[in-house]
């Protein structure tokens, strides 16, 4: 068949780009470093509803409108859609989904589900089953802390380890023959657990996922490192990204700060007080279209491994003592040189 | 392509066959009409585990082992697993997934999974690009009460058009060229939103989205009702059963009790005090599992649409008076006539 290599990897072997990108994110991250760069910055992270809960709702649907427009379709064009986000029962995609009436599966990866998202969807369109496929992601600091942490009122202090989720919501439209960059490949990540119980360090439980993806792909597909223009990782932050090192370093795989980015460590400054970076299934899902993608169309990346990772933690399973395992799905974008 | 009819079913053209499934119940289930077709019954519903959420945890594993076991396999040739649950953040399939090792795509379409699972699973299967697949849904009356609605211990009343949600997991192995009975299609579903508000009254925001669901299945196929020896939903109940009737009715598709079973109505009997009948995601993936393919494989019925579907709510939209929208996945299970 063909479709496949190795234990995780599947191959992408028609063209299934990335026709059109949209990012909306929230006031704080619109003045990071990539502000600039976003298609559009809301002044206020409750969008003008009453909840935020309905504000994430908000920014999600509108990526995806915007994501479709831009690539100038009718909504009604759109052969499927996949996402998810952080709220319980991924309420900001199927609340999307509902207003834009495009056949729909919900996924659920936490801050893997950007590429959860694009994995199965470059798949369904390689394989024929959905052209286009909207895949979508999206987040929200105040409801993410709200709902996995302590309200807002509080004011908690935030230990050093803490990332901050980022406001924002990220749509790419997947298209046979369309977009200059291609998914060509992807790695199914497993879900791996070190034990790691602290629910204000995401980056150390994502991390062991984040290596084991990597190493599996690289072994799959008998490429190394250099291979690549570059690893970038969802939302590991400053300590997740130097596990991520240490990880593959026992492997003997030399993965260092020179060819891995990490979008946390991208959408924040330091002065932003956000200390260990950002996180968030809405991290990945923006910088990929306001930083990534960008780069590979002016040619200064070929080929990128594109990674996001995800804790798999409810406050239910934390409240019980339960450990925090990760996961981590890898896609391959490539540019083919013009 | 070939691989599409109209604008939301896809073709399974390869043989892509349910090569083995399990069922793992609670004791309630196990005294209703189908106890004795279970793979499984639980004694306890705790499973010998200090919380419900990891007595969901462990039956969920269970059905998956048993399930790659049944199928004469090791659980390391198994190449993806798809599959979710009702606990927030899907924490019992994702456990599994972590103790398994397999590669792990998370699903969320509430009590839809299932047939989400399937519909995903047969098309990843079909495009060779994984095989086996283990595709799984689970769901525990102990956990859901509490997670959605109020404390066991409060003691509250139900109301009529209550259901009572299964405890149980199922699982299923798609296998290219295995089982007897193979998926040859399915239809996505759009999320359809009549405006129904009452967390009580799930039939109510389901039944909208299997009409919509089974409406565009029989329009994207050109095929009636007379073309299936059975349309089985998943958990409509009573109240949702009757509105699933009305609403097909008034666009001319004239569903009855003759060629429809409900898995809500079949799991419980009527004295076992549950009201409008059986539901959660665990209710579509034991019945099957139990009733639905032992039926096929007798040669009773050999083409039936299997349709399991999903109320797409949280306690935070429900508490911010969002209405609930529901989802329906469809899955066309045939049996070649020998």
């Amino acid at each position: 068949m063909g479709k496949r290599v190795g234990e995780q990897t599947v191959l992408i072997e028609n063209h299934v780009g990335i026709a059109s990108s949209f990012a909306v994110v929230g006031p704080k991250e619109g003045k990071g470093p990539l502000g600039q760069y976003f298609d559009q910055v809301l002044e206020d992270p409750l969008c003008g509803q009453s909840s935020f809960e309905m504000a994430e709702h908000v920014m999600f649907k509108r990526a995806c409108e915007k994501c479709i427009e831009k690539a100038g379709l009718e909504k009604g064009r759109v052969q499927m859609m996949l996402g998810g986000d952080l709220l319980n029962q991924i309420m900001a995609a199927s609340l999307s989904a509902r207003d834009l009436a495009i056949p729909f599966l919900g996924l659920y990866g936490a801050c893997s589900t950007m590429t959860e998202s694009l994995l199965v969807g470059a798949m369904l369109c390689d394989g024929g089953y959905a052209d286009p496929v909207l895949c979508a992601a999206g987040s929200h600091f105040c409801t993410a802390e709200r709902q996995y942490r302590f309200p807002l009122e509080y004011g908690c202090q935030r230990t050093p380890s803490a990332q901050w989720t980022v406001t924002g919501a990220g749509a790419h439209l997947l298209m046979r023959d369309g977009g200059e960059v291609r998914i060509t490949m992807g790695t199914c990540g497993r879900v791996i657990d070190f034990g790691i119980s602290d629910a204000n360090n995401m980056g150390a439980a994502m991390a062991p996922a984040a290596a084991d993806t990597v190493w599996h792909h690289l072994r799959d597909t008998g490429r190394s490192i250099r291979d690549y223009d570059q690893f970038i990782t969802g939302d590991l932050g400053a300590v997740g990204s130097r596990l991520l090192y240490d990880l593959l370093g026992e492997k003997g795989v030399p993965l260092s700060g020179e060819k891995h980015t990490d979008c946390g460590l991208m959408v924040f400054d330091k002065d932003q007080d956000v200390h260990a970076g950002g996180s968030g299934c809405g991290c990945a899902a923006t910088v990929l279209s306001a930083y990534v993608l960008p780069k590979m169309c002016t040619g200064e990346w070929r080929r990128v491994a594109f990674m996001a990772t995800g804790a798999l933690l409810s406050t239910t399973t934390s409240q019980q003592g339960e450990s925090i395992p990760g996961v981590a799905h890898l896609v391959v974008l490539e540019r083919e040189r013009t």
